[in-house]
């Protein structure tokens, strides 16, 4: 029985030597040598959505989903902070912080910018969000994390050291390389890798690596990374959230349940188990879960009596620490550290539990994402180009809703449906802010006299579904429809445009009044369907009846300008109407050739089944066949594991055929030949070729997958080469880097197979390809996808998912998406593309790089109706930002072009090949800075980290040994300083450069 | 859409005019005259132990059962109130308080002095816990609440002006006015009163009244009381606890979904609906719930807002408020209000759902917490005459145990089974506590010479089971068992006690070396078994064989004083051994009468029925008989409420009777007659008639209550008299006042009558008596039970409950008491006394209040073996602490007498009588505190309020107007100040007169 006499004299006589229950907890140490140190790091994991909306996460509203709201945790967390000087906290969301932040007084925020200076609060990852590794583009990661890093920069002049990944599904070698050290960032830290790999890993000490992710940089480019042991939460027993079952430390001997002893030597021993696993005598304790710290005081007040009675105790010590003080203390040990290189792709948990189902979940936010992120570098360019308003649209919605929309639950498909509108909702509005800016900018930019400038541009964001108000209106007499096209490349382009009109007999003038070749394609039934219904869901309105009319023309825009193309009614005269060939009505054999240009694709006449690609301008020839199946989604047997948002986990039947034979209807043209396929009554497929291009894009629809089998269905595409390709294939990280994967294999571990179709998809957001020993097959998508190579000469990419069961991963609802109207509601069609190509093996990268380009970064199209001649009069109908004639070399892309809040300039330039990719692009490229803005006087250049938060002649990089270090890789190529009068900017094979500047 | 281009300017800008996301939240504004004024009452209920233990709700631990940390309330509420001075917070259990004050450091504590200071932290209530108003003893009301009150004034020097009994399960009429008025209260407030009386009152705004608790103190000792319309949550949608699913005012228009108009609308619809039923322009909103504000923030956060909009909106106004700023304005308006006498027992929620059953639930541990209540009484008296000592045991343990114990949770029996297992260990330890104060107090007490003292005393806690080692023991040649009686009592007494032995050859001298009177009585199997299960079961020891028999003899115990007996085995000589007479041995005729004193009780020989008693020295004479009966509990049927811990629900069968006919064992002897009655397997009683009582003594015995045929059961006894009573029968009201009560009717209210027997139960703590036009019956009992009259001339008493349900009040478990011996378990068996008189028309009250007193505070009795010769010789045998032959008027009682911390004595005075309730002792008297404390000096006397905290004579009453004030009472008689140099104080009728002195 604890309780004595003391318990009479202190509470009764209250004699102030008794004052007396209260006990000062020392937590004052740092780092202790010679011992095992438990870095105690409180971090909260806040998603920005997922099961509630960004909104809902930050008020605290719709707790009945899930107990959590941001302001508390920040509120508390400050509060708890200056209590004691020695406790410690990170933060990582920015599109959190940030809300809070504008909404304290002045008083909280001296009072946080303290904490911040004295490293109570630090910030670490520092992005808008904790982005997804595995769908996310590149570009979207550099520009979501730029945007909280320059806040942070901004508000506490504070550089952010670690990268903080905790909770993404698997890991990029990207993030690695580009995303980590390329930002200045000593470490990075994350707990989902796979089981089987951990598992190796924590036997042979092994989680904490040196991660050199890029093969172009080696160890230029290396990052200390630290697997999680278990996962981001504490050692079991160790979580003191409020009102979670909790087991405080009771050191109060005037109350029963004392357990100071009990709770020390718990401690211990969950030290030791880790300090079985880890290197050094430091390990991480991550002190926090998703949305902890609603109530701060109640974790801090335990973690203090833990640092206390542990450190009192003496066999271990704990500190309150952060990844920073935990990465120097890595750093400082004599340790030598293993070698990773590549990714951490799949991720699986469980032996039927790959995450390769998210690569594909929600196709269509996917490519709205992705069609969107396009949309913003051109969008931020035109805000450039016209000079930014203080007041007025901006494109700052729309770079926050994308920033919000990169985050490992948005993007990637795993939020519920409800938060998933509330990200379309906020990517719709800032598209919109960001049209006005075009819309607003144009006129200006177009019109020789700014001021004077009366016309109304518009857009059209539903183009794929032919819809476009502006197009599809009938054209006045003495009007004619102006379509200006803005390319954002740093390029010239030709491209081939289409828009939708509802008249056959339009003729096309170029800015010169040259009449120009155009095409009329009918516009099919599949797309006058989805028009109808899709845009009545998405805009509240009935359209019109559809278009009768594809308008096809082909169109060339210099780079970062502009050209405008006059459609207007044809007077009477003889038109180059295009005429319609159906496959019906020649073949000549049994096969059919089909293709304008230098690519040809033979289909067979009797199966409509594609049988073999040719390019004759290559002399590339491969038998290849193309088909669509289902894989059937497990919902579970004896391992209750089903397929889901996260998960793909096929069945175990093989994949259905949609069809054995398909009918075959080609048209053909001078400007275009196209192939319409109907797989089955949900599967629709058109192929394009165009005249000169020596690709194919290939349109598919799918949806709405039936699932009155109670089957959810997860639908691929399959191309069969007749291609030696030995288990490997080459799929791209981030859209940037390609990387070799071999089927049924790991590099790091002796991989068990469990789920050989699922265990061996990765992620695609550029493209996939094979190679055997003279040629290779190259697919590029329009949005991140998943994809494979499950047998030899296949690729196999999935284009959409629609699932009955959830998978067991938190969201809690099966993946089951659905449009509706007036209620009714079915399963949602994905409609998009991808793209194929052969090529001479070593020949693919040109085309990947280059097409990989233009897909990320289409011609922006502008409308409006106007007087013919007025508008040559007035208007500026081709020009180029640059120096005529002068483009970027053809291995350099303009990743960034924009004006920041205090009117500099950033301008990111992305060398697109990786050392050796290419012989001849792989080499250093130069940018004369001085032919891009040839209009303007640059004032000021300064190179910059990759999210200009720091200078980077500043940079410092910290030195690690690893082990078996064999110079894998040979040095890297990099330009040098920039040379402030010449400009000349140089960029080595995978560079990416950082500037600003001022005009 | 709301977001527009100022989120662009703010964020992105960041322009220090748009700091800018930060709203200064105006909340200063006190009460506004003309307007609907919402008093926001900022919250949190915090049980001293339910669902939990007391320490689990402190630490949080546990909190898979409940999140409740009320650590986490203080912590959060202390810095949400340093946020804005305008927030207030109330804060009532002291029990709570307490432990965190201790725990703090000076700072805290100066801020906290700092917040009380300035009224944001209010103090209400203020005992140590909120005390059940059904089954607690009035002596335990104002210790719990003395203990708190004493520790509020002492830290802050503040006088808690607000009764605060939100949750207790009803409303006692000594609650109103004593624990009320007398503590200065100028109001209580409440939420559980009858849903029809809630009905009634809503409709007459009659839900705050003018409650008149006592009869004999009318309008003297008056106080407001508000009945909440609801409960004592907010109004719907106006919760806000972290982690609650919450409707948060979203005041961002940068955020999605801000309904700043729709919160402030749902705001003022609920204070209209509430002003609907409420009189004058002020309402009070109880912000808060059971353990809520586990993150004060959330709270205050949102009623910073509501405050703001809605004062901003002007059509009503809210503040920050509390229950003492809410009561001066109600004082403040020009308004009547309604009277409200008696009490609001019993409590319903619904037709079925009578709180009538905690009134006996867990009877052992009422009679645990009764019995220690007049121990500790005793105690404080003896560690009064010891003088405290600064080391050592205390009696500190067991007044916090008991004030933990008068919780509404605890006494109750509505707490969980480990929580009530927690509250008998603080219970046992606190006893063991007193049990060393007494025990090392009495040698040098009872020694000539102090410190020459070196007998070691015993006590017995378990004597009703017959377990005493001390007595069983043997006594050696030479020594004799000493038996210490102390009297708490300020009367002479003269009872029998009883002590088990193993020798009937024992001899008993009183302290002059008289031989005195004994009897042996045989133990009975009954108590035999009991005791061997028990005392492995309580004590964990197996108990050695059971003591053959009770040896009775008489004592004589001076006022505040002690007398010493001597047990010695007889030296050969011829002994006063008594026979045994069992009732087979001679019935005369077919009736059997028994008791050797005055009180006569006859029984039938053929059916063993009692028929009558007669009391021959008044003449009284009835026709009783006595039977145990069982009602079924209903588990549920059409309407599913069950009957359990809270509520008595019978199924509606009629009673079943233990038996129609039970076997008769009579024994007599020159001291005490006994009626040994097996009524079934599991329910046996004794009645004792004592030589020269006019009581019968009954003992019963029930349980373990069988449950195998899966049906509750609710077990009474009921007595049922030959008496006209007209519906009418009398309880009382925690042990003090007497209320009348009448079958289905309420004096407030047209009973609806939907529960015959469960809605006609009333507590009792003293007793019942029913009355005719000449005789009276009463019971008196010796812990709370349950009664009722439910016909004309019955009364029954509920003793012990056991089922299978959980009646839905949150306590979650069945009541289902067991008893465990390595781990076998059966149905706990209750044993306990309840008294019986008959007396004249009118002549009741006289032992009612006397033996009611004694029953209260019985003889502590101590033990030692020792030499007789030398115990004489060193040892004071007998004496009294007052001058020598005085006692207290028969109808004053001392009920505190107390050294506090700082050295001064606490004294109280209560007299017995009500007015007009006995002709000779409704009358004024007078203590003469010279003669009463006759060795001792004092020196200085205070007079104060009932719970010390301020001086009786700076004690302001509030005035308020009230309709139909009819003059039903006369003016009360109360005691004039007390002279200092005559010391004598005067008691009028119900007055409790409390004083600290200095010696």
């Amino acid at each position: 029985m604890a309780r004595s006499a003391v318990a009479f004299l202190c509470i009764f006589l209250a004699i102030s030597a008794c004052n007396g229950g209260y006990i000062r907890y020392n937590t004052s140490a740092g780092i202790v040598a010679g011992k095992l140190n438990v870095h105690l790091v409180a971090h909260s994991h806040d998603d920005v959505g997922w099961l509630k909306t960004i909104d809902q996460y930050y008020v605290g509203s719709n707790n009945s989903i899930q107990g959590a709201c941001v302001m508390n945790v920040l509120d508390s967390v400050v509060d708890a902070l200056l209590k004691d000087p020695n406790r410690k906290f990170v933060f990582a969301e920015q599109a959190f912080f940030q809300r809070w932040w504008r909404e304290q007084n002045e008083q909280t925020q001296e009072v946080v910018r303290k904490l911040v200076d004295s490293g109570q609060l630090e910030f670490i990852n520092g992005g808008w969000c904790m982005h997804d590794e595995a769908t996310v583009h590149y570009v979207d990661m550099i520009d979501q994390t730029t945007l909280g890093h320059r806040m942070i920069k901004k508000q506490f002049n504070k550089v952010p050291r670690v990268g903080w990944q905790i909770d993404p599904f698997g890991h990029s070698a990207v993030q690695a390389y580009l995303l980590g050290a390329e930002l200045g960032f000593d470490s990075v830290h994350f707990a989902r890798i796979d089981y089987q790999d951990r598992q190796k890993r924590k036997v042979g000490k092994s989680l904490e690596v040196i991660w050199r992710g890029s093969k172009t940089f080696g160890s230029s480019s290396q990052i200390f990374a630290n697997a999680f042991p278990v996962h981001y939460s504490p050692p079991e027993g160790f979580g003191f959230e409020v009102n979670d079952d909790i087991l405080p430390v009771q050191d109060d001997k005037l109350l029963y349940d004392y357990n100071v002893e009990q709770r020390v030597n718990d401690f211990i021993d969950a030290a030791i188990t880790q300090a079985n696993v880890t290197r050094t005598n430091h390990m991480m304790w991550t002190m926090g879960d998703d949305f902890k710290y609603q109530y701060a005081e109640s974790w801090f007040r335990q973690m203090d009596k833990l640092i206390h009675y542990v450190n009192k105790d003496g066999r271990v010590h704990a500190l309150y620490s952060s990844p920073s003080i935990y990465t120097d203390a890595k750093n400082a040990a004599n340790e030598s550290w293993p070698l990773k290189f590549d990714d951490y792709f799949p991720y699986a948990d469980a032996a039927n539990a790959y995450w390769t189902g998210y690569f594909t979940s929600r196709p269509t936010f996917k490519r709205y994402v992705r069609m969107l992120s396009g949309y913003y570098l051109a969008a931020r360019q035109i805000e450039f180009l016209a000079g930014m308003t203080s007041s007025g649209p901006s494109t700052w919605s729309l770079g926050d809703a994308l920033g919000i929309a990169q985050h490992h639950d948005a993007i990637t498909g795993t939020a519920k449906q409800h938060t998933t509108d509330d990200y379309a909702k906020r990517l719709a509005y800032g598209a919109s802010e960001a049209e006005k800016v075009v819309n607003l900018a144009l006129p200006c930019l177009t019109n020789t006299n700014c001021a004077s400038s009366a016309v109304t541009f518009s857009q059209c964001n539903l183009l794929n579904i032919s819809y476009c108000p502006a197009t599809e209106e009938e054209i006045l007499d003495g009007k004619s429809l102006v379509v200006v096209a803005y390319n954002p490349l740093g390029w010239n382009r030709s491209d081939f445009i289409r828009i939708p009109v509802n008249d056959d007999l339009l003729v096309v003038r170029d800015s010169n009044g040259n009449n120009i070749d155009t095409q009329f394609v009918e516009v099919d039934n599949v797309t006058s369907n989805i028009r109808n219904l899709y845009v009545k869901a998405y805009l509240g309105v009935s359209p019109k009846e559809a278009p009768k009319y594809w308008l096809v023309f082909q169109v060339s825009v210099p780079p970062l300008g502009w050209n405008s193309y006059l459609v207007s009614r044809a007077a009477g005269k003889g038109m180059s109407r295009n005429g319609y060939i159906s496959a019906g009505a020649g073949p000549e054999n049994d096969t059919i050739e089909v293709g304008p240009g230098p690519l040809k694709m033979s289909f067979s006449s009797t199966s409509g089944q594609l049988k073999r690609m040719v390019n004759y301008r290559t002399g590339v020839d491969i038998p290849i066949q193309q088909s669509y199946l289902w894989y059937g989604s497990s919902s579970g047997d004896t391992d209750p594991q089903a397929s889901g948002a996260y998960i793909f986990r096929p069945n175990g039947a093989p994949p259905t055929p949609a069809s054995r034979s398909v009918p075959l209807k080609v048209i053909r043209g001078p400007l275009v030949d196209e192939v319409y396929q109907q797989f089955n009554s949900w599967i629709y497929q058109v192929i394009r070729l165009y005249k000169d291009k020596d690709y194919a894009e290939i349109e598919y629809t799918v949806g709405p997958i039936p699932t009155d089998d109670d089957v959810g269905k997860e639908v691929i595409t399959r191309l069969t080469a007749n291609m030696v390709t030995n288990g490997t294939f080459f799929t791209d990280s981030n859209g940037r880097d390609f990387l070799k994967r071999v089927r049924d294999y790991r590099e790091d571990w002796n991989l068990e197979v469990t789920q050989p179709i699922a265990g061996n998809y990765y992620p695609l957001n550029l493209g996939i390809y094979i190679a055997d020993g003279k040629s290779e097959l190259s697919i590029l998508v329009d949005h991140a996808v998943g994809g494979s190579s499950i047998k030899d000469g296949e690729i196999e990419i999935m284009l959409h998912r629609r699932m009955l069961s959830d998978d067991s991963r938190g969201v809690g609802e099966p993946l089951d998406e659905q449009v509706c109207v007036d209620n009714a509601c079915e399963g949602l069609t994905s409609r998009g593309n991808y793209y194929m190509s052969v090529n001479q093996l070593g020949s693919g990268a040109y085309w990947r790089r280059t097409y990989g380009q233009q897909i990320y970064s289409p011609l922006l199209l502008a409308f409006t109706h106007e007087d013919e001649a007025r508008w040559k009069s007035s208007h500026i109908t081709k020009t180029t930002m640059m120096e005529d004639g002068y483009s970027l070399p053809p291995n350099v892309a303009l990743i960034t072009l924009q004006v920041l809040d205090d009117g500099t300039v950033l301008l990111r330039l992305a060398h697109l090949y990786e050392a050796g990719e290419d012989v001849q692009y792989s080499t250093m490229a130069k940018v004369e800075l001085k032919r891009v803005f040839a209009k303007k006087m640059i004032k000021e250049l300064k190179e910059t980290s990759l999210s200009t938060n720091q200078e980077k002649s500043e940079m410092k990089k910290m030195t690690w040994q690893v082990e078996g270090d064999n110079g894998r890789f040979p040095a890297p190529v990099r330009g040098g300083p920039v040379n402030n009068v010449t400009l000349v900017i140089e960029l080595g094979p995978m560079e990416i450069r950082t500037f600003l500047l001022k005009f």
